[in-house]
């Protein structure tokens, strides 16, 4: 579930808007339906053709804007972002958009992804004496533009872009240009949306629904595209390989509403929890999921064995930074953090839970151990993923294969450690026959690397943990 | 659904700890899953047996209490209250509790519910000199409390209450003692729990899950019940009529974990949903909830009906009083408020809309509109509550008859205006039947007065509006 | 100075408006130059006419009032207040104005003194069956005002004044009338000044200056003055005894550039530190005040003695409530709070200096201490009042006899204590002279108490202090 | 006055602290002492050895600082800064110290003064590649350590200063260093001081007696002073000219208890009031001078002249951010800011009026209005400075020779715009007599550029202002 896979994957949401005159408004709007996307702090970037304008805060998009800072924020074009985790160090200095401004001008840049070479490149520039503003992998990008020695804008940002390598969905804007990029692989979903006679684009189509935008298409792998005073112009980087989306997106990321490439999040995981059931049925009075991504799988299992879907677990939403969190001492006497389970409907129940993921498989044995506790008679897993057994690299850097419990345990020791009655993963062909993606013949057009350990780019040393390492040797 | 009822009835929550000594605490996580019933303010006094002390504020309640306010709140008793809605005027000086100090000690109050007679009692007090600091009825109980002239102060309370009319879950502290009472008709849900050696009230029972207490039992109508040195005393100051809990707080108000009088409010919804499917079939493709109170029933209709359960409409979570509203220029431009559509699921499909309840239908209309611009080829409307035909006295006094539209349309009227191509709405006897409350021979356990116009109490005549005066002349 | 009569005189500043379109405005300017009269809470109350408006906040005036806040308060009419100390216990409740609404209207009431006979008042009015908001004298006023059986306004508030002794300059407003009353002996400073069509009043004078108002006139003792559609009306509620104004306000409590009673306090100080000079002159080589309020003193002593003035101490401005206090440890290693000496100045000299009074003495036990480590040869106090004696029971309630170093120890203890090389206090004749008020027949025109116990009022057993009344039987 | 020059001269404060374990509140400390020197921003950066934390914020230190930001500021170095103007931009950004992280280690610099080759610089770097953080001159600094090719600190950054030209105090620490350094004219204050085992360094000395440290030394022009490990060492970096410090603050920049170059700034201000007297005596009543600045010189005039020095003129203490500005229209009815003028002083009199300095001019037409307007009979201007003719170009970049009154207008002219009864300056050796410093044969020690043109360094094109650049072609 989503709180388990945090520090797994560094997630961000991207959004940008041109040609509209209430750019920044629309940005606020935008990022706010992809708040899920990160929590951590929330920006935008705002040109009206002569400058560039900032605001950042932490926390969520809400709290890092006030009455006021929009009204700032005047322009026709904007780029922003959520930032969901800590790699590379928290502040404010780290959250984003980046804003560059040099004599000559400024440069602003947002990121959703991971850089597998971002340290090596770093290095190589302190070392020509540049200095860094923030400990992100983002800011490589907009040194190596300004170090570029082509003259035209376009060329010095795909001379970067030849040079990182990962998986990236980027937003780039200068006082009159807007440039958006996605990876060769294409590992993070980018789409684009037609805004009135502008257009947006944003990590997930959830957002067009909100602003009121026309889906337009998806940016493709290898593609950038320069939005500026003539329109909307692509240029193809790199020969795109076949696709490999972030299987993650579908199974627990995005927004149920959301398409990721077409396909719609919400269906694509009841189907994730129908395949569940015809192949791991079990008897039961009542199928319960974890909120909030496993209601859809929840929901598909249920319809599809037969057996009520009830609420047997409840999150309670502690919004915000100003939560106050309950001591250890109040912990252990029974407040509960974020999830409860509801006595009423599991009581003297056999009970299918359905979850997404599991990575270090503690909150599954908490959750297990919740519906226990309030009388459930037997508890059943049910996983609408395949086991996770090795690390994302397209994410952050500090997970190591150590931590994924699935690397090192069989299912049925991962079963008798969470105290469940059953444990079952979604096989991988089930769960490509579940999202349901158009299959080519070379490829099944989704990243697996954390199913099967087969990497869609090089890895490069300094994207190993430490540990690993050790390990590797 | 939640919105629209917004205005119809003055729902508040209370929580009361006795003989914990962490009850602050306890009372903000409490609160925090009482959030639904208020998000304008929120408050709690404590005792810790020589001195009353408050923390008040605007807000949710993580917005009302920062790092250090719980801290100050030492003791082992407390009141608490989150506040629904402006009736009696906002501002801090209307939040609850109210706490009032003499120089022989203090006087805390928590209420939910509405008194139909506080005009009335306010105008005597003011004829004799009393000033009051809020424009609360609320507050009518404490001056009652002050100047009855018995020396024990249960018996000044039974006595105050037998003044007031209406509906009310009462919490009432001083430096002693807490007392919990409940209205003759117990038109409000309070419930007690277990927790360590000490007690919990909640209006609600979800909270009694996440705070870690046990279920004991609901409080009685007319039941006014002591907590002190010597433990839980109960008195009967009513002879007690039958039982006439709102019918609302099933349909729609409370948390689907919570069991309002003993009745899991999400199971209850999902019978209302079949109930629905029953009576009101229909053909179509899928079925779509209006989130977040009519996802229960559309689930159930759904299983029912063997119709695909899908998120045809999506709830946007602005939370708290910091989110910055878009102007209407955007509104119109598109940018959603609260709720959008889907267009992946719902272009080109028959869609089942299941929506708890209609209050001025300005929000159906809105949302069948929504579906309908999202490629909807058909939108049958089915509410899982009967017409709305009557104001209601027991919440707020400011809403009349002629706002409520099925007061004086024809369903076919409302149909038309909302633009549905059906709209039916689930029969009185279909609401019982899906509640399943154990039904008495000369009572259904219920107040039916939104629908039928049966009140259970009397009716003063400072409750009714100026309009609805005329009307009645 | 300032810093050390804390406590022992609970001033407060007042100011109101009557018909000017911008009241608030003006209300805000003027409390931010009353600012030294209090800091722990600002308030406004506004009257268009129709309805009362408030906003109150703790801190100073810019802390208390937010832009935005002035916008909201819409009237021609304000009554404001700056509360200094904490009697009366502390939070926004006891911040003033007091704001009272009922069915037939608001009551709004600030004040500046203290009532002797307050507690005795609320313990008949709480044993009525009244309920009190604050814990402030203040309050009882308004119950007065509402139990009054007059029916005129101007009458009940006579018939409350009439009730209540001691030291008051009141403020009391309704939705159409201003009334403004002082004590009959006259013992706060209150001033009317006209501006535009309209007029203000305020406890000082310097408020005027700066709001751009002109002077009229001193509020007479005993006089109740009504602002209504008709103008300005005057009536004695009282005979009035001769005016007995608090001498403090002279000596360290106004505003150097006020006129309190038509004498302008920087020169009456000046004249006091003349008088000092001449009644005790010492060899030295600089003269040097304690800020702020003995700096004119010291120019005047250093003026009359042909010594030169000197800034031989600093004091160090910790506005607002947001300084962050250094540790014990800190201050142990010299971290100065508030005041530092100015080794440049004092190193090697013999040093006047100059302070208006001394209340406990530890204060300036610290001040010569400062001195003599900055490196004073030697260091000569004089104190440009005379030595008090007896506590003030127009101020506060909490400072008894015992807390007055001057009540039980001979000049030359002190001395010793403080490690001077000499203390000289001004004597009565010579202040009465410095202060150089008119002096009547029968009276001097001031407030001696403090100096010789000598009371203007009666004292009521509740204003003294339990040790006192030990003491006293 | 202060008010006026703002604008003409960029002055900021630098505090540091070298091995005390509370250099963060030591800090916090001394830069609230040198607050008058900057009110825009604060910061603080702090090295415990292992790595640089930062914090900064807008406004007075109060506001920057808020409780807990100090705790998470652990180390037992630091560098602090409190920042004055806007040149430069606003914004957080630009606050200072400014810090740079890299793969080896930090880089903290903080700055008062302003290079006269910045701009230069600064286009070279970018040209190279290098991105800027910040608009602040500052910046230059750090990209030309951080490019510089010598290996050991000390020597990247006496290269680095060798190539700037200018004005400037300069912090730089790492994460084991702390350097501090003086440009070779010596136009800037810095002195250093001895607290304990360890060392702090300010831009004036009145912060050493709020924090209880010692005087120890100023820092010499042209000197590099490096505090580590093994204790403070000096080195020379440029053939040291004579020094030339910046007159101004003596006369009105820095805080009057402080020693500039170990000169006592307010005796040097009566010495330039007294000095004003013998050249400049005038029949008068009352002496007044305008706060904060011209108070010393006003009391110097006062007893040269035997006038009584009196308070005219008192300003209105508005401090920070948060105070609300009076509307236009309540400006032109009289509301007061900043400064307003006494009545009960002025009325009827001839006073005379002591300024520090003129700039534009409009503030002392302002005041001499202020004075007529409160019944003055004469108001004679005295200046305790010679005229200001020309710019200054070691503060801020956007001041042009026309906007100086002085230098375009006979000091008649001057007399009749702001519509004095007489007008007198300070002669150029008056001032120099007043403040008196050591005179050497080849010098006066003091920077004279802005009233004789004669500037200490090199002008660079880009210092100059276009308006001033056309005037020099």
């Amino acid at each position: 579930m989503l709180g388990e896979i945090k520090g797994l994957n560094e997630e961000c949401g991207v959004f940008a808007v041109w040609n509209h005159k209430d750019a920044a408004q629309i940005t606020y709007y935008g990022l706010h339906s992809l708040q899920h996307r990160g929590q951590e702090g929330a920006g935008i970037v705002v040109s009206d053709g002569d400058k560039l304008s900032i605001h950042k805060g932490l926390g969520l998009v809400t709290e890092a804007f006030k009455e006021g800072d929009l009204e700032r924020l005047e322009g026709h074009a904007s780029i922003g972002h959520v930032r969901y985790a800590t790699a590379g160090g928290g502040g404010l200095v780290n959250c984003q958009p980046l804003l560059f401004q040099s004599q000559t001008g400024g440069l602003a840049v947002a990121h959703n992804g991971n850089l597998v070479n971002a340290n090596g490149l770093k290095h190589q520039l302190e070392g020509q004496g540049s200095i860094f503003q923030s400990t992100s992998d983002t800011e490589v990008l907009a040194h190596l533009v300004k170090r570029s020695v082509y003259p035209r804008l376009e060329d010095k940002v795909t001379n970067a872009l030849s040079m990182i390598k990962g998986a990236y969905a980027f937003a780039v804007m200068t006082e009159n240009k807007l440039m958006v990029a996605l990876d060769p692989n294409g590992l993070r979903p980018l789409s684009i949306g037609k805004i009135g006679e502008g257009y947006v684009i944003s990590s997930e189509t959830c957002a067009f629904d909100v602003v009121g935008a026309e889906y337009l298409r998806e940016v493709q792998p290898g593609e950038l595209i320069t939005f500026d005073a003539d329109g909307m112009h692509s240029e193809i980087f790199s020969s795109s390989s076949a696709r490999s989306i972030c299987s993650m997106e579908y199974i627990y990321f995005a927004r149920p509403d959301s398409n990721v490439d077409e396909i719609n999040v919400h269906s694509a995981r009841k189907n994730l929890g129908r395949q569940l059931a015809q192949e791991l049925p079990v008897e039961a009075d009542v199928v319960t999921g974890v909120p909030d991504s496993s209601i859809s799988a929840a929901i598909g299992y249920a319809e599809e064995a037969g057996i009520p879907y009830e609420l047997g677990l409840i999150k309670n939403r502690y919004v915000g930074r100003t939560f106050i969190q309950p001591s250890q001492e109040l912990r252990e006497q029974g407040v509960k953090m974020k999830l409860s389970a509801v006595r009423g409907i599991v009581e003297g129940k056999r009970v299918v839970m359905v979850d997404d993921s599991i990575v270090r498989g503690t909150t599954s044995r908490r959750i297990v151990k919740l519906l226990k506790d309030a009388g459930a008679k037997e508890v059943h897993v049910r996983i609408s993923s395949p086991p996770i057994t090795h690390p994302c690299f397209y994410g952050i850097d500090t997970s190591t294969k150590s931590e994924l419990i699935a690397s090192s345990h069989s299912v049925e020791e991962m079963r008798e450690m969470m105290g469940a009655d059953s444990l079952s993963f979604l096989s991988v062909d089930g769960m490509l026959k579940g999202i349901g993606r158009k299959q080519e013949s070379s490829s099944c057009g989704q990243c697996l690397a954390c199913f099967t350990g087969n990497y869609p780019t090089e890895i490069y040393p300094d994207t190993l943990h430490p540990h690993d390492k050790v390990l590797n040797t």
